[in-house]
């Protein structure tokens, strides 16, 4: 169906790989979860299956299986952790759909009533200020499972 | 985290138990799919799980594993037969995020390079034009079967 293939050298295996830095706030066996450097709304962040695809339409039904449960934990966790009104979940596979990096990957955003969604302006967030939000949605996660 | 609940009285339920109509283009035990009224797209459609949640956050995860693969399989078929660029996949959680039918459901939105996403606009498509694009997604479907 989809005529392209992965190619490893991708900003986010490259981020698997730790050879680029990013802001880490969920990682088990099968499973990376990082802020993203241009948040559509504070609290934005991305996760991937380790898995090499490209996007939904080459990867395992296996692997996104596995991965949906941490995308909901996350968007609950989002949600949560950013006093939000609502999270929206987005995954674009190929160019023409929104995709600007070839690994598969969910989008979720923390949303509130009467606020637009920002476009992915291509603006990257002040680091400090990626790092603070990944904190925060580590501590969350924390007492989500001490709460469990 | 949600502290709003499920109400059967939404209209996909009434879908599900077919006391309304819709262009039905998938059914399992588990999952029902069928054409966005307010299609975004050519082809937009909607897949839902049959177990009632009101969305991601109340979801049992289980429910969002078996879930994931049709949306991938039908993801695929909707790019194929709509000869489509790309796909877009949302999930929308809550109104502030964009959902405005209370029971658990993914957009799957055919894409085009350089055709930017229409806004969900209220305009209700022909009900001719979503019978003829439900026909060419079931006979994507069974061409796929019999390929494999």
């Amino acid at each position: 169906m989809s005529n392209q293939t992965y190619d490893a050298n991708n900003i986010f295996g490259k981020i698997l790989r730790g050879e680029i830095p990013s802001h880490r706030v969920y990682e088990d066996d099968d499973t990376l979860a990082f802020m993203d450097v241009m948040p559509q709304s504070p609290g934005h962040l991305l996760v991937i299956p380790k898995a090499p695809s490209r996007n939904v339409l080459d990867a395992d039904p296996a692997v996104l299986s596995k991965l949906m449960p941490v995308v909901q934990r996350l968007a609950k966790v989002a949600k949560e952790a950013f006093d939000a009104d609502g999270v929206t979940i987005m995954q674009f596979n190929e160019a023409p759909a929104g995709q600007t990096v070839f690994h598969l990957h969910f989008h979720i955003v923390p949303r509130y009533e009467g606020v637009a969604l920002r476009p992915h302006s291509g603006q990257m967030e002040d680091n400090e200020v990626l790092a603070a939000h990944a904190r925060k949605l580590i501590e969350a996660l924390a007492e989500q499972v001490q709460a469990t």
